[in-house]
This record gives structure tokens, sequence and C-alpha cells, in this order.
């Protein structure tokens, strides 16, 4: 059969957005060790976390059988509003690097959040509401999470308080109007409205904030509330069940041209976006029904795969979290500064910790120069300005269709460009004006992380 | 005939990318008044505009009776990054306004440009490179056309400098910084690069800067230099040409399902934008062939067509450009600061105008915080954080649909969505906190504006 010619944008119908999505925990045949609770250290049962979270996100939370999940209705026509995302054939970068490889991204930032993560956020969103909420809480340290929640929630008609670290919000003004012009309540942490907040005010007094005093602040107001949950961006199973929109969309449109991928690459953070671009070819994988290469790319700043440890660790650095079996450089590990700041995460998503540690993917860490090269070259040859966290994912993507250009091998490369930097400007300027810097923790650096992960049975 | 379901989102093919542009001078029975040499006051001629423009673009300028001209491939290939824009059906604002009118957006803010600015900065960029030319260069206040062009010469392989009104590359460094990712040299207007600058500096030391004085700059630097062009963002026919793919892939998509409007409303500054949208309809207008309202919004601050002269007037205020018959509040004219930075120009395009003046369109002038009320309410429910000078054309739409509200009439109305506002965020600020105002200039202001209008025989 004469395969179709690609064009540079397959899009997807409206018909076409997935009606289900891809739980990767039905498809593994170990499972990642369950959370356990911090009280007792035995496993989460759902009444643990119902205070916390929605009951339906729980639900999804502990889900490990069903493979396919229905998504409902309602969230797909919030999807309709900015989904299917195009996967984008990079003829033109092809052509610069002059490379036999044929390269695919799926393109999330064009939505006003300007990432993937409003994917979870409608979802989230929307099981807040049915449930009969009338607010959620979250943090933000980068922004794009508050922002894309705050879309959501303006479209269900919840109220929504964002806990802002402080120095973020006071470096990001843009970001936190952005917020502002959904309706959120944007709130620089430490503040005094919660009594974590106000505990570090007394402490610290002057602090600028840290993304773990923003959860707590976050948690302890919505367990503080009967009509109040929390929300959370990343790590969780359900968060990643959520972003398998990303994979499954890039999975019809390849099929449609008869595009068999060799290279499926990922930036990594809490792990959301990779696992949900990464679902449906993972599962095929463990079915033996493809042998693709998986890649997850972290910022050498923080590099919990690659450096970190398997064991088991608090998801935040208050210590108020479940504990989770996963790569973790410590919840106590502070990151030097860096742009990537929705990748400067201590720990990983259990499922992509599991995955890691089961020999299915391979992980590979970057350092931030070398990441704003590919973007500056990206943005010019593709015409997208991408965000730094995105442009981790870029650099490995360049280098592994430089490499074909070496062998001579006809690879298939599919990578996730999660989103856009047009409030990331002040990193490209750095760059611009040559006073960017690359950051390596020593091993005397990491040592301090791991002092702080907890000393308990199960890490023995 | 059954007709399809319209979706949210109505995407064409890439193959549907327009071929050929729509020169709306050709439908035009009465042609606008041609363009005027100021030193004799006789029409241009194409030599005249040559040192300035490239001659494609120069031959473009003049051609008053080719209905199609032809888009060459490279240019169709540049589209194809990110054409065709999607073409949105209101869905969700058209149930929030309980209206029984069908809304439907061209959005041109999916590219990295953040604007329709793209579509003739690749146009003009490619025709300079294929003359030969090494460089061009323009002006830019805003911010967007600036960003638009540095694009495209990136691509083109074009050196870039832009002439930024000094305080506007001080308000808005990260506007700046997108330019400078692209490879272009930006420098702040006036500058001592040229003698234009020079003459201001010495004349005004620590001046901010003007629009004029910057097209000065970027004028005298282009005729300076035999392998060096000038280039224009809006206002010229040649632009408005470059911008009829919003237009004709507006119809494309409606056509295909069968939708015929009844209403068109786009944003006015220089006009290209509006020129583009309505230009195929507007010519079937002139033919006979539809009864469309075409209305164009301007601030209530800069009302040139709804409060200014129809004359010869310059395009810039340091009174160097040629003379273009056409509304003007005078080339005199300040404009008070307002957020809607693209729509502050004194003039409007030669086409627009002469449309308007036989009576062909309509338009309206709105204040600034009646605008940003629209923006905000349509970024909530469309999910799009719109641009200040787009969200002109969405105050409009939304009122003529609460109008259809009150008469039942089930019209249908497009408009068009010109960009994002990421970079307008110090103007949501002030709305969000309160601290908007308006202003509307006085008779007596206007005067001022008039008084520098040319006394001509052309103007008696």
């Amino acid at each position: 059969m004469a395969k179709l010619p690609i064009p540079y944008k397959i899009y997807l119908s409206e018909e076409e957005i997935p009606k289900q999505w891809y739980n990767l925990n039905a498809a593994m045949k170990t499972k990642h060790a369950p959370f356990l609770n911090p009280a007792t250290l035995q496993p989460c049962s759902a009444d643990d976390l119902k205070p916390v979270f929605c009951d339906d996100c729980v639900g999804q939370e502990m889900n490990m059988s069903d493979l396919y999940i229905d998504i409902p209705e309602d969230i797909r026509s919030f999807y309709k509003m900015y989904r299917p995302s195009p996967l984008v054939r990079a003829y033109c970068l092809e052509k610069v690097l002059d490379t036999p490889a044929e390269i695919y991204y799926k393109f999330e930032g064009n939505n006003t959040s300007g990432s993937h993560k409003l994917n979870s956020a409608a979802a989230q969103a929307y099981y807040a509401k049915k449930q009969g909420l009338k607010s959620v809480t979250t943090e933000t340290g980068a922004g794009q999470w508050g922002t894309a929640l705050s879309m959501a929630c303006s479209y269900y008609g919840l109220d929504l308080i964002v806990y802002m670290v402080k120095v973020s919000s006071e470096q990001k003004p843009y970001r936190k109007e952005v917020m502002r012009t959904y309706g959120a309540q944007v709130i620089p942490s430490p503040s005094d409205t919660t009594e974590a907040g106000r505990k570090i005010l007394k402490e610290f007094p002057g602090t600028g904030g840290s993304l773990g005093c923003a959860i707590s602040e976050a948690v302890e107001k919505a367990v503080t509330s009967d009509s109040c949950r929390y929300v959370l961006g990343s790590v969780l199973d359900h968060v990643l069940l959520h972003q398998s929109v990303i994979g499954l969309e890039s999975k019809a449109a390849l099929d449609k041209y008869g595009v068999e991928v060799d290279t499926v690459i990922g930036c990594v953070g809490g792990g959301s976006n990779f696992g949900g671009l990464i679902a449906p070819f993972m599962g095929d994988k463990i079915a033996g029904k493809n042998d693709i290469e998986f890649i997850g790319v972290e910022p050498a700043s923080c590099p919990s795969l690659t450096r970190g440890k398997f064991v088991y660790d608090f998801c935040d650095s208050a210590k108020i979290t479940p504990l989770a079996k996963m790569y973790t450089l410590g919840c106590g590990f502070m990151p030097a500064p860096n742009h990537a700041g929705g990748l400067r995460y201590h720990g990983m998503s259990p499922i992509v910790s599991e995955l890691y540690h089961q020999g299915l993917m391979r992980a590979v860490a970057v350092e931030q120069s070398k990441v704003f090269e590919a973007a500056e070259m990206f943005a010019r040859i593709e015409g997208i300005l991408p965000a730094p966290e995105s442009s981790h994912a870029i650099r490995v993507a360049i280098d592994e269709a430089i490499k074909c250009r070496e062998t001579g091998k006809k690879k298939k490369i599919l990578f996730g460009l999660t989103g856009t930097g047009y409030f990331d400007m002040a990193a490209y300027k750095q760059y611009n004006d040559g006073t960017m810097t690359d950051y390596i923790p020593t091993d005397a650096d990491l040592a301090k992380g791991f002092a702080s992960i907890p000393d308990i049975p199960q890490n023995k």
C-alpha cells in the first residue's frame, strides 16, 4: 500500500480525541511499590488519601487493573478547546541537521497555560466539581501548573487558592497575573493564612519560601475544610493517567501514516509528561509488541534518575506527604538555581521510577547551557520558542539525530515538546548575554540530600 | 443536503493553504488615491519606492488589476510551520452569552510571534532574500512586528536591525529578548547609529523616543545601503495582500460547512489584519454576491476612522515617507498612553480608508476598560488569553451577540483574533488591580493633531 505523504503537522479530528485514558499501571507486569502512610508505614488505603484528594482521583490512583479508563464527556469538551494537539514532523530541523533520521514532536504548548499541565488540571477540576466541592488548593513554583489549574477552575466554576513560592511570585509577576486573570487567588508562600506558613515565618522571617513549604500550606488549607481538596500537577499515578492523552494522540497520528517510531524522548521532572507520552508505546513494549527505546531527560543539576537512590522517600520537603518508592535525591535536596524550574524536583513518579528500575527505559542528564543551545536552535529552525523544561528533550533528540547522521541509521524519533518559553525570557536573556552557568552537584552535595531520606525498615 | 456538524476548531489541511493571495485593490471599483512623492506631490512611481522597499513588494504595491497573485512555494513552506490557523466556533462563549448568534473567530496567535504579523514578515523576508539583499531594517513599538520579522529573517538567513522605541525596549525587555533569540540586532531608538537618531538625541537628550523617530532611523539605515531595504508591518497595500491568507482560509473553512456569515469584525490600527480578514468577503460584496456587514474596531483613544479626516498625510510623524490619502488624526497626533500599542497609529491603510469612505464598512471606537472586560471574559470562557489589540474585536463581537439575544436574530458573526497577550500582562495587571483608566481625546486634542496635516493643494 502506498504510504500517504506526511504533512508538517498531523492534526487528528475532534472525534479522534481519546475517549479513554491509558493506565500504564495495568500494563506493567511488576507494579510499583505502594505509597506508605508515614504514621503507620503501612500501604496507604483509599481512606488515607480521600481527605486530601478528590474521591475519583484516589480511585484512579489505586487502579492497577483497568488498562483503559473512560474520559468523562465533560472533560472531552474541555479538551476540545485546545486538543487534539499537533504532531509535528520536524522537516526543517532534519534538513538543517542533515540527518537521515525522521524527527517528530508532539506539541502541547498551544494553549494559554503554555504546557501539557492543562490535561490533568481539567480532569482534576472536573472531578472536584463533580464531588460538590467548592474550592481546591495547590502550590506552584515556576507557574505552569498554577496557570493551568486556574484555567480549569475558571471553566468549572471552582474557587482556587494557589500558594506560589514567594521568591517566584516576585520574580515572575506576570505568571501571577495570568492566574489572577483567570480568577485564582495567588498567595505568596510562606503566608499567615496557615499554621505551617505562620510557623515558617516565625522561624525564618524574610524567607523567600520553598516548594516544600508551599505544598504544606496548600495541603493544610485543603484538609481543614470539608468542601476543599488539594490537587497536584505531577508525580502521582492519576496525573500520569490524565497525561496519557499525549501518548494516545501521538500514536494515533503516527499510525495514520504507518510510522513506527524507534525512540521516544521526553523531559522528566516529576514525570507526568514523560509518563503520559510513553504510556501506550511502553504498554506495547511490555507486551512484546515493539522494541522502542525510551529516554527520559533530566537536568544535570537535579539528577534524580541518573544519580539518585531507589528508596522510599517523602514527596515534599516538609515531610508531611505519604512515602513513595522512587528514585530520589532525598526530600531535603536543594537543587541549585537553574532555569528548568519545572524539572527541579528531588524525586520522580513511582511509575517512571519502576520502569527505569526494570530497565525498560534509560535516562540522560544534560547541562543547562547545552539545553539552551538546543532551545535557541530549535526556535530559529522550527519557529517555536520552547520552554526550558521541554528543551531538555530537544537537546537529546538533536543529539540522537546527529548520531544518525554519523551512522547513517534512519531512526524515527518522537519527542515531547511540552510547552512554550514566553515566561522564561529572563533565562534566554542570560543565555543570549553569555552569562549562563552550569551546575553539577558534587558527590558531597548529593550526600547531604541522601541524608534526608527517612531511615525506615523498608529502606534497609 | 444534510449539513456537517461544526467542530470547535475547523482545521484546513496543509494542501488547502492558499496558493494565491487575494488582491483587494483589483476587486475595488474605485481604487484608493495614489501615494504622492512628498517632494513633487506627484503620484509615486515604482522607482520612487524601490530604494526603500524590495522590488517585488513595490510591484505588489502598485498592482491594481490582478485579483489573485501567486504565493511562491517557498513562502507556502514557511506558512506550513504554523498555518493553516484554526477557525474556531466559540461554542462556550455563545452558551455563556445565551445568544442565538453563531460566533466564529480566526485565531492567528498560535505561533511564536504571537500574532498575524508573521504572514507578511515571511513574504517580505523571502522577497528580500530573493533580491539578493543581505539585510533589512524595521521599527517596532509594541514588539509584535519586530518579533515576527525576526523569526522570518532567521529562517531566510537575513540580517535584521530593529529600531525599537527606547521607552518600549525598556518597558518590554522580554519582547526584545525574543527578537535577540532569533538573532536580530535590537537598537533602542533614538540611537547614534543614524543621522536622524543623532539629531534627535542632540535636540532632546534623554528622550524615550517615538515610533516616528524609529521609522526615520530604520528608513535611513536601509536607503544608505545597496544591500539593505526597509520593511513595514502594516498600512501598505502589499502588507494587506499578504494578510489575505487570513480571509481566504476563513472563507474556505466556512464554505466547507456551508456557513454564510452576516458580520465580519476586526480590530484596526494600521489596517493590515482587518484588510486581510475581510479581503475575499469584501470582494464578493463589491461584486454583489453578499451583503455582509464589516466592522472595524479602533481604540477610542486613537480614533482615526471615527473622528479622523480623509486627506493626504504622511505615514510617519517625522514626515519623511510618501503621502497617503487616508483617514488620519494628523501625523503629529500623539495618542495617550494606552495598552493597545499596535493600534496607536495616527493614520489608516489607504485601502481600508477608501472602503470606509465608500460606505462599504462601518467603524466603532471602544474604550480600553471595556476592551479588557471583554478580554478577561473571553480568556476565562474560551481559554485563550487575547492580545489587547485583538480584544477590541472581541468586545464588539460580544456586543453584537448580546444584541442578537435581545432581538432573537441568529446572526453568524466572524471576528479576527489576531494574537495572544502573553507579553501584555502589565496591562492585565492594571485591569485586575482596578487602576486602568480610559482616555478619549477632546476636540481640542484632535485639533492639535489635525494642524500637522500637510497643507497641499490635494487637501483643499
